[in-house]
């Protein structure tokens, strides 16, 4: 941390800084220079609560700032290898490319079947779908709940696709995480801290998607109290921003997918069903999101997507999803990849 | 809701949307321009689900657009007159301006009690304070929990301040709802749809934030969550938007306030604390904010802002409060409003 | 400057980044904390272009940080005392609040001549409007140019009040410069670095529109350009800024008035009528403005606003107008302003 | 265009409404529905300047809904077909992948005549350089001027490389048209509208950057003013927007890729060097570019970043360029591209 004095300090401000990084425990380091005085901190520094808010208080003090990043446990400073998570045959993180695929929202055994079949047969390795939706509005379908955990599971049982689906609220975690191999926090939930608790301590990994107007640092803090928990099984997804462009749903931030491979051990995972809203950009953002390195794909799948009750205009036909799969394979490769499933 | 046809639609594509209108006990009402193809749609759209979505994926169709806002239960036309919200003493809607203050989270008893009873004499009409505190890193303070609540109830009890504190979590609700006067739901909440749901049922006041991204549609929507529950005792608050300017936490999006008013007829709150994230700016902008037509402010005070152990960069001094209270009085006159608090 | 190490630099990594300094004349004052080596940068470093990015791409460099603010002339540090613009008999910076209006655009000489003479009968004290109109599209209005020119300079004999109108391109500097009492450069020409050369040796004072994704340093930058050929005499003109909220064209950044205040000695004016886009949000959004410090507004006012060429949805008729100057006043008075104009 | 009219409007303001249209020489298509009463507008709609503002402020009018696209001759509706720009060997917006590298800014002959041949030996086809560089503070490096061009020219023709360069203000089109091959516009110039004329007017190709908060409706309307001059040559490169994330410089949109290529016949090229600001970013968002169908990169390379007097921190070694171009082919391979250059 370091402390910015202003121009015009009085001497008797640069002192009151000292005193208080003394009686805090903390050593100041003076340096005068001709644009201004700077005090390096040495110490502890996290053991004194809000101190850099408290320090900007003081008179005299223009700016102080932070020099260690505040995510720690998902840092590559804290572990350099990538974290590679392992549910059932797949392998999320090494050197394959996890597809994952399945209907927004379960709505009907034989919808949930259907895609089911299909997403495995074109070489999905996991299946997605959602039984707890969140919806804008209180007069929107929200998800079949249990039953639709139950219907979700029997398509994993039937075609071997290991499950994820989402959870909203600490009081279902225990309830989800009987019927799915991975949990989904979404969007909204990002930054809901009393449910990433309560995943931080269940016994299976964890997908976390970007909060549609959080920054990258903000994301990993969130991480933060998955791993804080005990649970170091996490996987990031980048799902869209918020931007002024309104063309799209979302604006997807593709160049998470490096940044996070540089500042983070943990894999990432790429969702272009909802980083744009629109079927057709899915496949050319699917393949970018694989060319600039992501660990996987979410893909929203539907036999009929014009009569899904959820994110129809976002969901791919079978024959566009198969097709995409079709298209992804040599992109994989050119940036070195192998794709998990295996296509029928 | 009208379908816009691509220019180079078919008959065909026409007659199709016509078939499908039909099917769904809806009348299509075709006209046919210079410019394109377009079709009003005639029965109860809202029976249909995501019929929008759907409608748009089929061949021809360029573009479905909503004539309706989704939001009902808020808005000016389902109710005309203004909604206020009466808790103990104070109006809240109505012609008073209405000031909440109070430190952003229970420390001590002595630094809510001291904090009350100025924001008392000062003229602040509610009670403001935190006991459960959502922190974007797990390694800052939490709060304090049921203990905070109790310190807060005790200065409530003393200065005789209606108390408003947030709730994280659908849990928490029942025994939150013990001890407040208002229920506070947060920014990062604000699309939390099962906490929405669980203090729609509650029987005391709630204030919604507004989320850092979320659109003033999507806010009315998330109110219309708690109002279709059944608590019909609704007040908003403005807190600012995330946008790319960085010299300030949020940019506190002042224009919400003439929107919701004009919008909706629920009561308008404006937090200049986080909106800002510097002291310094908060009373510019709660005078703006005041001048804009807002219901009330929410300020956040500390006796020592530079111990603070939450956001005390953007807490005020008793003594800068109280000039605020000061400067406040005759600009609210200036538009109209009395002060709803008596200075001592 | 300090330059921040990574954890894992080596000591030859340091040594080089020491000897980099040396030999750009500058010396470097290193620090070892627990948390990491930091080394502060002593000397002229603007002497040394582009410094910060080029130690950033040195080994073992994690961060290089800027403790200095990049605008000068502008600043407060560099002048302490408001700067008041003197234009007729109108002071702009001072005690006064200053209210420039007039119509969008110049159409006809019957359209500036009745609303400069309701303007001024109302109580404005300078004259607006555009002869050189920008348009997203090639197929909207550009503006009657000299002959625009003309029509206003004719209502600013007959009223007596000051003239502001835009200039969009350096070529059109001298003709401007012979009919303006002040130049105005607009929000898409904030970073036009050409423009800002020409306007900054004219003998004018200038109007400084913020660009709509412009920071608060760019856009001081920007001043900097006009500053530094010589001429001092500018106004900064906050006018709305894009964000994700799409039901105002733009997000007026209210928090830009007293941020301004802060930084700059330059007097800063509001425009409600570009900030919202909907004449209905201008005066509720004025009123703000000038609680929060503004030294004027510039408001669109046009005898007919649905015959408007340009910007019609945004103009007040001369009744609203009116409405809006009495309205003013005691918001005005509650800060300590006079008004600038005399009401008739 | 359609017209809404409010929930609660009087019959006297649907005729009124009716008898504006007439007026106007368009014609009123009633249409009442169970939810509201509706228009729709039929006749020649562009022969009205504002229409749709001025009814917006008719009483009784909710919304006035737009349905055609504001943008004409760049849109697919007006072409079908792939506009292919040839550049002496080079076809820009057919099967080919061009890529244009060079330095930022041209500092020395060396400097420019070195990377030139490094680009060409790599597999570049076109060569970039700035003479005249925009700059958000006046205090930095601005540019050769025409002794930069003279440099750039020097190099086309050693190497036979085209040459695009940045074009700063309308009167220097006609100097900049001597030396290069392809003009460039900006990002901060893009709503520039003398210059758009002007560039409208040349007998070259021009490249428009897009604006960094421009949408992509602006961006096309901003085309729409080169194309409506006579230049049908016109080339867009995406080049990062301004968004809440403060990790990247910009946050670069690839759906612009794909949408563009879905809206318009006009090729579409990347730039990850302004795209991100961050040299190790540059290759993934590169290939991602390139995966979503980009015609083209734009790259940024130096002899020595660390002493480049402009954007040091995002240009490309030689050696990271080399390596970039190779891990390019395979995936341009992949999409059913071809390299334009020859790797000598």
């Amino acid at each position: 941390m370091i402390i910015v004095m202003k121009t015009a300090c009085q001497e008797s401000d640069v002192a009151e800084v000292m005193l208080r990084l003394d009686r805090s425990g903390l050593k100041g380091h003076l340096s005068t220079g001709v644009e201004r005085t700077v005090i390096g901190v040495v110490g502890v520094i996290s053991a004194v609560p809000d101190l850099r808010e408290r320090l900007e208080l003081m008179p005299g003090v223009e700016e102080v700032i932070r020099i260690s990043r505040p995510f720690k446990l998902s840092s590559r400073e804290f572990k350099r290898e990538d974290t590679v998570i392992r549910v059932g045959d797949v392998s999320i993180g090494g050197d394959q490319l996890v597809v994952m695929a399945g209907p927004c929202a379960a709505e009907t055994r034989e919808q949930v079947m259907s895609t089911a079949r299909i997403a495995r047969a074109a070489g999905a390795s996991i299946l997605r779908g959602g039984a707890f939706k969140p919806s804008t509005s209180p007069y929107s379908f929200r998800g079949l709940g249990e039953d639709g955990l139950k219907i979700l599971a029997e398509a994993r049982e039937e075609t071997g696709l290991p499950l994820i689906t989402e959870v909203l609220t600490p009081e279902d975690v225990e309830l989800v995480v009987r019927y799915a191999d991975i949990l989904q926090v979404g969007a909204r939930n990002m930054q809901n801290f009393i449910l990433l608790d309560e995943v931080g301590r269940a016994n299976k990994p964890v997908m976390l998607k970007r909060g549609m107007s959080a920054t990258i640092e903000e994301w990993l803090l969130a991480v933060e109290y998955i791993l804080s928990q005990g649970n170091r099984q996490v996987i990031l997804c980048e799902r869209g921003i918020r931007t002024f462009e309104n063309y799209t749903r979302n604006t997807m931030d593709i160049s998470a997918i490096p940044i996070i491979d540089k500042l983070s051990h943990l894999p990432i995972i790429a969702d272009p069903s909802h980083g744009t809203g629109k079927w057709y950009l899915v496949a050319p953002m699917a393949l970018a999101a694989v060319a600039a390195g992501a660990d996987g794909l979410m893909v929203e799948v539907h036999p009929n997507p014009d009569t899904a009750l959820k994110d129809g205009a976002q969901s791919l036909t079978f024959e566009h999803f198969q097709e995409l799969m079709k298209q992804i394979a040599p992109v994989a490769a050119a940036v070195g990849r192998t794709m998990a499933g295996k296509r029928a």
